[in-house]
């Protein structure tokens, strides 16, 4: 991993940071889009990005929320205005490779594939990248994204891409 | 996950519970249909469902055993009447999400991914969805499935479905 | 696991190989094809086969190489002589199944689906397989392959194969 940082041996720290990436995947996957923005804290931070555009050092993303009550807001439009075709994912990750900042946050770096079904049940490979994440260990214990940054592999962004990756 | 239960800490008990969801599937891949029944309890129950049938709480599967007989006769049934087109699966498994129920088994779910090859190296996502498993410590200390519900993203079932996910 | 041997039931250990595994993933997702060699002994070995041949026994592979300065001598000759499409990959590995070999070498067999995206954003599920790993611990702690063999579910190998998998 380029962004430095010490390695983390703690088994048991592991397992939880790896059940939290589960249970966000899992979240999006049930449609519990609710449950989203709780994942992040209030000034969470979540980006879509294509490599292209990430290697470039670009600041746009194709999805951008700063705040969990972006998020929220985010949410809301799409339980009201779901214009879309009905549609579900499921979500296979990688192992998360972590490291501990100097900040005391988490870094992780897991790849994904996102199996994409629509109603009528045709299914296609629909997003694969790599989550790139800040972990933030909050006062109650719990941990939660301090910011989630998506980097998809194709920069041909479905238009389709109406939930969260 | 849905089914509530106690979490599971113990990481040597989860690595075991990986282990076999991880020896079934390539298990499958391998071909090795004989091995199949034996994952299971005795009474253990295997259904393949969509996911469609399965959030409108239909008991009907696209494939049900009831108990690990019934199991080895499908496995004879594939031995001795293979009018399929010949093929291999390869798997993908997520990491599962573990709970303690109350009865003493072990509640996990995990999403699954299944490239199917032909013979003539044809490959597609052939299958994505999630195993809702219910495992039963025996008394000698195995592993075995007493309950494995497949759950299929789309409802399009390949009429080459053929082998057990 | 055919090949027999001890299992393994250091999850500190188990998370070190796991590391490696994902560590070479990565460096080939990353395009960093100089540290590739690295991951290997000196004398260590690779091979593409695809599993019709691996099953028949045959010895040749699609791409083999014999120590790490024929690894050496073949990413020279990418960098140089670079007349594909430009394109990535992304890999997704399944958990490895671990043994304890008798000659003090680890044997890891894991599924992996490598997704390819072009530079104009085509992404296709370019190849399906299993590693078959004989990793040894050095004698400064870090661990190495020993060998590495990639067995292909299709034997429709494309002509893009460029990179290591």
């Amino acid at each position: 991993m380029s962004d430095g940082g010490a390695a983390i041996d703690d088994l048991a720290l592991r397992a939880r940071v790896e059940d939290l990436l589960l249970d966000y995947a899992h979240a999006i996957d049930d449609g519990a889009l609710q449950a989203w923005p709780g994942f992040f804290t209030e000034d969470g931070r979540y980006k879509i990005q294509s490599r292209e555009s990430y290697e470039a050092g670009l600041p746009m993303g194709v999805m951008t929320c700063e705040g969990a009550g972006m998020m929220r807001d985010r949410v809301l439009a799409l339980e009201t205005a779901n214009i879309y075709e009905p549609h579900t994912y499921s979500h296979i990750l990688g192992r998360p490779r972590l490291r501990r900042a100097a900040d005391g946050t988490i870094r992780a770096r897991s790849n994904f594939l996102v199996t994409r079904t629509m109603q009528e049940g045709r299914m296609d490979a629909f997003a694969a990248g790599k989550y790139l994440d800040r972990i933030a260990p909050q006062p109650n214990g719990a941990l939660k994204f301090a910011e989630r940054l998506v980097v998809l592999e194709s920069r041909r962004i479905d238009i389709l891409l109406v939930f969260p990756l």
